[in-house]
Order: structure tokens, then sequence, then C-alpha cells
């Protein structure tokens, strides 16, 4: 008798996650698992024995069609950390895991996350190891942030560029229309790696003049210098956009956006949020320069546009869940499958896997050789780079005017 | 010889005013209109004596395509009230235009724009009859946010609120990802009619639960009594996600934004921006509930998502452009062209003209009738109104991965 699977989602979630998920679903039907389970809520879920089986929400060709796109985790997400197992606490956790994966004959475990993510997958493999457990676990990467080691991008990136790309570019249609003095400052996700802030610069195109400067995390800000810039710029012309990560940081590692003396929002800890960097700088430019500013924040916009993804990235968000399968029928455990790309023009990416050893845990930041000289925009071997990732549409299916999703209520 | 056309845009672009322009130009020209000018920056660019000929920039049937498919004006816009021609001052400003007009030969005028530019159109077509001029001013409605008198709906609505329907889907499936306690409160514009805002109920459907509580500016605001009704909301669902109008008030008239003792983005003037609603509210909620909270404001991309646009609305788009050209050459002046709706189900809608004393400078409330009784969604009388205005789309053209516009450069 086959053993079943399992699949879970963790981390933010992106537009294209659950292509991933069919990929592993529709793969491991191929190679013969038995049942294909997916946890509710990633692994924090599973320990509440929370889960559902795929094989009965996804019955039809067009399920698959409509889960590739929806976006958002449909099987929901976490942000937790496995304990420590060598502690007996932190055993306690694998135990009931173990126990629960066994009442599920599990064979074969596969979860779709970011860095965090594949920490879990890390020590879930070596607890496995550890009990003599012969389930594989197998990690498929997932980020718009981009910022995972060891693959040449990650599945989610492409789809998010590209909606900060053409979001980009129509937001610089919009602000060139009263021919008068503004300046624009949008504002991009990413804490440490601004990926997502230079997908901006694909925004350039015979069509469009693009935007004006581009500030990445991965350069220390400096508040005069900036104003200074946008002066400059602005004596040339009256219509200035600017791409900024929420994440830039000053010289003494200070985030801009904790130079502000307004009301950030506050969880129910009382944490700050990273939020606010955009607004603190269209009113520094507002109070020291003579012009109007306007601050957008793309906010949660840009990982659940779902309605404009790029076909490349969908397509290889599905191959990597398939090759997670693929390793694991073929029993490897405690691995990652990594995007390894072959040429840029044509474009041409294949799968390969990687230990979780060299993953989890670290963070890939924008090479600095790929940032100009005077730190505004980005070369164009960062274009040559991203170009082939946001290439291509998958049309939404609408319904009533809208895009359908496949939904599983809680 | 054939006398010549001038066309103008001007207000707040949207991603269909272009497709406006698009059936006056070609109108014009079926109707054997000699050359067809367009007036940078509207009547503002005009009095500078800046325009273009639209006949040496829109050559080909595939510059008419991604004209209707090019966000914002193409032609740039102004916001710029013509004075009082009763007066010496005043009527200098129009003895100006006339000449401009006499100049180039103008026998018909088209303004495509909202309510303050309908007033443009009034007294240009007032002062002509004054003069015995026989130019023909006619107006063509646009804006997103609905609110003019005598027409069904505007050309730009449908678009805005096809755009607004599919990112509230979208943020919803967001946050309801981790299962956990939040809020998410989503501005959207509207100074004082709240259509826009009504839109987020077209997020409901068969895979979407649809948000939780809309706030139009039509309904007096009240802080207190909104952190209960989510209090309410929560106790039986963790995920809460609210519309809610940048111009919503107190009962006492100051804008809720207003309440913030942040510090808003100021413009040159020192003048406060209209923003900051959610921001206040979000932040207000988590300081008196045990619950994460996010604002995201629309902000410019509501108006200028030319990638997500209804094929309804363009096509209406165009035919109210169309429909002023034909009756300017049959001889009305100083009408507007009106949609008039036949029928729902089947969708059905043709125009009508209308004197501009009708339109101008008046402004179009949501219906109190079409707001439910405890102040919190819409009713169905309004989904049948708002629903046959966002089918359809129109697949923009992309080229290298993003959508391709027609562009003039400065």
């Amino acid at each position: 008798m086959a053993k079943n699977a399992i699949v879970g989602q963790s981390g933010g979630p992106t537009s294209v996650i659950n292509a991933s998920l069919a990929g592993v679903f529709e793969s491991a039907k191929r190679r013969g698992a038995g049942k294909v389970y997916g946890m509710m809520h990633g692994v924090a879920g599973l320990l509440e024995r929370r889960w559902t089986v795929l094989d009965d929400d996804l019955k039809t060709a067009m399920d698959i069609e409509l889960l590739k796109r929806t976006p958002s985790s449909y099987l929901g997400s976490c942000r937790y950390k496995l304990p420590d197992w060598h502690t007996p606490e932190g055993e306690a956790v694998y135990v009931k895991l173990f126990e629960i994966l066994k009442e599920l004959d599990i064979g074969y475990f596969f979860y779709i996350g970011g860095n965090d993510s594949m920490d879990t997958i890390g020590k879930l493999a070596d607890y496995g190891q550890h009990v003599g457990s012969d389930i594989r676990f197998m990690g498929v990467p997932k980020t718009i942030d981009n910022d995972l080691m060891v693959t040449d991008h990650t599945p989610g990136y492409g789809s998010a560029a590209k909606y900060i790309g053409v979001v980009m570019k129509e937001i610089i249609r919009d602000a060139t229309v009263y021919g008068t003095k503004y300046v624009t400052i949008v504002e991009i996700m990413g804490r440490n790696a601004g990926w997502l802030t230079a997908a901006a610069a694909l925004a350039k195109a015979e069509d469009c003049e693009g935007v004006d400067m581009i500030c990445l995390p991965e350069i220390p800000f400096n508040v005069d210098h900036f104003v200074e810039k946008v002066e400059r710029m602005q004596a040339k012309k009256p219509s200035i956009v600017i791409a900024v990560s929420e994440g830039v940081k000053l010289e003494d590692g200070r985030y801009v956006c904790e130079l502000a003396d307004d009301v950030h929002a506050v969880d129910a800890f009382g944490h700050k949020a990273l939020t606010g960097t955009a607004r603190f700088l269209a009113n520094t430019v507002a109070r020291r320069l003579d012009t109007k500013t306007r601050c957008i924040e793309l906010s949660t916009l840009q990982r659940c546009a779902g309605h404009l993804t790029s076909r490349t990235d969908i397509t290889e968000a599905y191959q990597v869940g398939g090759a997670a399968v693929k390793a694991a029928f073929e029993g490897h455990t405690g691995e990652m499958v990594a995007l390894k790309r072959i040429s840029n023009a044509p474009y041409q990416c294949t799968t390969e896997l990687h230990p979780i050893s060299e993953v989890a845990n670290l963070e890939k930041k924008v090479p600095l050789e790929w940032i100009n000289a005077d730190h505004t925009g980005m070369t164009p071997e960062f274009l040559s780079y991203a170009l082939p990732l946001i290439q291509a549409e998958l049309t939404p299916i609408y319904v009533e005017g809208l895009p359908h999703h496949i939904y599983l209520p809680e």
C-alpha cells in the first residue's frame, strides 16, 4: 500500500504559492502517493490536528487551474518556529508531530516557504534521521522577497516584480498629468534585501521614462543627500517618482521610518510596524522644498495580486513543487529544490537540489555591483537578471467581472 | 473647407479617459472634421498656446488600440477654473481663448472631464453665444468618482469599481491566511460621495465572503460605534476587512482624518491633504482592542490601473466621445453627453444630451436607501446597479512583460 503525502504552506503569502501546491499535489498523485493531505496553517495547525484531504478538494482539472490563479495560501499559513529537539520540552513537540504523521501514514512531507520554513524542514529531517524515520522531508522555495540562498531566484518574486513594474509605470503616467511640480514616493516591501524595490527599474521602456530614483536597504540612507538629489532632479523636470524600500536604514543602523515622530501602527504587544518610510520622506521633502508630494505604500497588494502574475513565475512555482516530489520519491530528504539559470537569452532555467543547511535562516541581498554608481538606480546586469522573470501572463478566469478563486472556508 | 476640432482633458485622470479621446478623434475624422487638435493640459495649456495635432500622433489602428489601453490623460490635464466673463479682467481671458480658436479655425470644441470641467464648457458656450461665435462646445463626462448629475454613471467609474472589487477580494484572501486576529482597513477615494468605497461590496461572491464593513461619507461617522462594531464582528471571526472612504466625517462635520495628531502630507502652501483616515482608525482599533491592524491606502492606484479595466467602461467611454461629436456636428452646444440606462438584465445603455447647467458644479451622492440598515454595507439595489459596469476586460498589449502605452513626451 502506497504511503500518503502531506504538504503545508508557511510564511508570507505570494500570488503563486498555490501553483507550487498544485505542482506537489499533481506530481504526488502521478507518482502513486496514496492520499495527499494539506496541513491547515502549516506545522502549527498540524500540531492542532488541522488538515484537509486535497484529493477531496481538488477533483477536476478546473480546480487545478483555479488553484494556480488563486493568490495567498490556499491552506492558510503560520509563522511558527520549531523548538530545538535536543531539550525535553522541545522533543515533546517532535514526538507529537511524528505521532500524527504516523497516524496519517505519511511517507512524504513537503513544506512550501522561505528561509524560516526551510529551518522547519531541516529540523524535521534531522529529528527523523535521529529516530530512524523513513519519512522524506523536502523544502519548496517561495517568497516575494527573493532573499533565499542557492536558488537563482524564488518563485513569487517574478510576479511581485511584474506587479511593481506595471504599477510604477501607471503611477508615472498619473504623476505627470498636470505638468506641475510633484514628488511621488512609493514604498515597497523588503526589510533587509532590496530585490522588490529594485524591480521598480523594470518600468523604464520606450514608452516610459522610468522612475527617477531607487533606494535599497543595501545602501546606507542619508536624508539630507536624498533631499538634495530630489532638488537637483526637479530642476530638470517637474514630476519625480521615487521607489524606496520600507527597510532603508541610516548609517547608524536606525530605520528611516523610526525618524517619524508620528504614531505608528502598533500590534497588540506594542511592537512598532516597519511602515511609514515613504510618508516620512514625503513630509520631509514637502517641508524643505517648494513642491507637492505624495506617498504611496504598495502594502500587501504587491504580494497578493493574483490578477497580474508572471506566467514564467507560475510555471516555475509549479515545477519546483514537482521537483520536490520527484526528489522525495527518489529518497532525498532534508533538501530544498533550487532554480538554476542556464541562460538569459533565450531564458532557460532548471531545478537542482541543495542541503537545507545552505538555505535555512540565511538571506541573499542585492549584489552591490548591480546598483549604479550614484545609488539612484540599477545596472543593466540587474535588468538582464530580472526581465526574463516577468515575461508572459496567466489570464485570470473572470466570473461576473472578477477573477475567480478556489477557496477553503475554515 | 471643413472646420477643425479641438479636444482637451481636465481634472483627475482615469484609466479610460483616453478611450473617450479616441472616440472624439475617430468620430470627428469620420464626420469630416479638418484637423483634430489636442490641448496640452486642458484650457490652461491652450491659453499658453500649447497643443498637439492628433492627426500626426494617431496614425495607425494600433495607436488607437494603445490609446484605449493607456491610463491617465494622454494630453495632460489641469485644474483651472475659467473666470467670470462679465468682468473686464475675466473677459480678457475669453478674448484670448477665442482668438486662438479662430487662429486654429476651430468649429468644434470638446472637453472631457468632471463637474468642474463642465463649468468650463458652460462658460465657453455662454460666451460664444454672447459674441455670436458658431463654435460648438460639448462636454464629455469622465470621473472615477461617479458623482456627476443626470448621467446614470460616469465613464471611469466602472474600471475603478472593478479594480476595487478585485483588490478587495485579493486583500481578503491575504488577510485570512494566518487565521489570527487582524483588522485590515482599506482607504478608498471619494471626498463627499461614496460610490468608489461602495464598490468594495462587489468583492462578495460564492468564492469570497466579502468585506465586513463599508463606511461611506454619506453617513455621519462615530469612532466609538465603529470600534464597538469591529469588536462585535471579531468575536465571530478573526480577520475583519473594512472599506472606508477617505471622506468620512463626524456628526460635527470634521473629517475623521483630522482627528489624527500626526503630521499630514502638506503641499507647498501648507494645505493639509485629505489622507490618513484608515491609518487613524487602524491605530485607534489597535489601541482599544486586542488585535493586530493594518491600513492600506489604494491611493492613485485606483484611478490609473490601466492593466485592469472594465471593457464595458472602455466601450462606453469611447461612445460618449463619439456622441459628443455627433451632437456638435448636428449643431448642439453647451451640452453634456449622459449615459441613460435602459435595463439591468440584460444590461443596456444609451446616450442622451443634457444642458450643462444641470451638471456643472453639482454632485451626485449614493442614495441613502442603497446603504443597509446598520450602515455596514450596500443593498442588492446597489449591486444590480454596479455589477453590469465592471463586466468584461480589455486585455493589455504586453511588450517585454509590461502593458504597452502610447505616450506624448513633453
